[in-house]
């Protein structure tokens, strides 16, 4: 599917079992001359421990995949094996280019209006307003690059009424991201009811915070799906119903389904994760989001603005970021 | 519906316009003799600020409810009016019983298995261990004596796996109701997913991230029956489905809608808030969940775990909280 759609300079350097792999490739006229089989039989299993996988997986198919981005021969690597054990090899073969201590796990949040980028779901648990800063930095690269959207909008998570202005990372955050210093369509804070609705284009959010909101809206969603199954056989009437709707049913269920594919952040190399449960269509739009990353300058566009960060904490004491607090 | 349903000792003292009021009244035989009518024609609006309320709230039928559970007139107070004035005029007249800047926002959680209490969903933004173990205090209690549960099951809010552990407060939280001190079944970390499932009774966070998982969760399920909704009339077909399937999918709706009420924890006195947009069910609800408060034994229950709580800290120099963070 990829090899028909993108263009044939577009060429796969493929980790894993060459018994397996070779027979099937042989199938796909559309992948002759443009697909190389780097043989390993070693694999990482879902379950294994990220401390493991960097002690013991040297020679596994997705060290090697890392390992070709590290030496040039591939310029992004896709994986839809274990999360965990994916970003410590990243992280321990490309080392990070920011300072951050773990790529940002970012989630493409689907809603009303399109896709929503959610940075940092999980990976970095406390963030002060620099990384948050940070965050934003590289989020709001990122949407450009991965949706083609000339300036996306970046807001900050944050709760609602007056009474309840947040933390004190998020407020300097925000001031910093006010400063007007980086070339970023910031529009200050946001709600966690306004991210189905698409309000902006990247939410920026410290890792406890969009690890709880994803998996809250995983269980709601995942309830009400259920609930509503439930329903939809609950009687004969309902069931007939549901068999007359279902076209529909299944273009709504699909409909809220999100990409299947997000980037590791901030490493020297490009690592897109694709989710667990991926079937043919998923890797296409996973390899799809690669290719878009390695030909748009987010990278150097994320430099550029990490600069101007360092260089406006650096320059002024008198920063927000600076003030005791 | 209330009075049919409780107690005839059940009374009711009804602060607003007599002139509205006594008409509808009297077509009630089932209250005759049960209601007294305190007049005042001013009244909170539902957009004034908290400290607006506060200052030039006196006299108001909201301020007034409150006042006659000071006096010792009622044993509670229900509003659906702005939560924030009523909050703000509850701390003001009932002032705090425990070292709480603000009574934690009680949610009750619609799931799969029934009703979790959440708190707190927004009151108190930055909790440092001790304040998350006294919510579990307050809502382990308030479970019990709302939900006529035994041995309500207490979680803490937290994050998935092995590389991330959570806030430090959140550590030293679950440490201090580890140690057996409390009378309280204590069952570890919780996550997001884990909410609709219901797989705890009580679910503590601090008011950021509770704040935050509430309106994702509320934002999710709007998207999603907007989506579901705009699917079943998207074809004549689904248009007919939908209609057979009616009943169920209005059961379905129905089931997913949360409790209407919730207490202001922590004060001395019941304040109950009942939503904004209730209709005479959802009140009566209210007026039942403040009948049971007032004949439980939270209250004193609260006392006594809020008790070993400082024994605790105070005794226990080498306690996880003292520890330097």
């Amino acid at each position: 599917m990829a090899a028909q759609r993108l263009p044939a300079e577009v060429r796969f350097l493929i980790h894993g079992d060459e018994a397996q792999i070779a027979p099937e490739l042989s199938k796909q006229a559309a992948l002759k001359g443009r697909c190389e089989v780097r043989h390993t039989d070693k694999v990482i299993g879902s379950d294994e421990k990220p401390a493991t996988a960097v002690r013991r997986g040297r020679g596994a198919s997705m060290w090697n995949a890392v390992e070709s981005v590290k030496a040039g021969e591939a310029v992004a690597a896709v994986s839809c094996g274990n999360t965990g054990a994916l970003m410590a090899i990243s992280r321990l073969i490309l080392r990070m280019s920011v300072d951050v201590e773990r790529p940002p796990l970012v989630v493409p949040w689907p809603g009303v209006k399109g896709v929503t980028t959610v940075l940092d779901a999980g990976a970095n648990i406390d963030c002060d307003a620099e990384r948050l800063v940070e965050f934003a930095i590289m989020g709001e690269a990122y949407h450009r690059a991965a949706y083609n959207i000339a300036r996306p909008t970046v807001a900050l998570m944050n709760v609602g009424s007056e009474e309840m202005k947040g933390h004190e990372e998020v407020r300097q955050a925000d001031a910093i991201l006010r400063s007007g210093r980086f070339d970023i369509d910031y529009r200050g804070f946001t709600e966690g009811d306004d991210l189905s609705k698409n309000q902006v284009d990247v939410v920026v959010t410290d890792g406890f915070t969009g690890n709880v909101a994803l998996k809250t809206a995983e269980g709601t969603a995942s309830y009400i799906v259920g609930e509503l199954r439930g329903a939809l056989t609950s009687t004969w009437l309902a069931k007939l119903g549901a068999m007359l709707a279902r076209p529909a049913l299944r273009a709504f269920i699909k409909k809220m389904s999100p990409p299947p594919a997000a980037p590791f952040l901030g490493l020297n190399g490009l690592v897109i994760k694709c989710h667990g449960g991926a079937d043919a269509r998923d890797f296409d739009q996973s390899i799809g989001l690669a290719v878009d990353l390695a030909q748009s300058d987010f990278a150097s566009e994320i430099e550029r603005n990490m600069t101007r960060l360092s260089a406006a904490l650096a320059a002024a004491p008198e920063s927000p970021v600076e003030e005791p607090s």
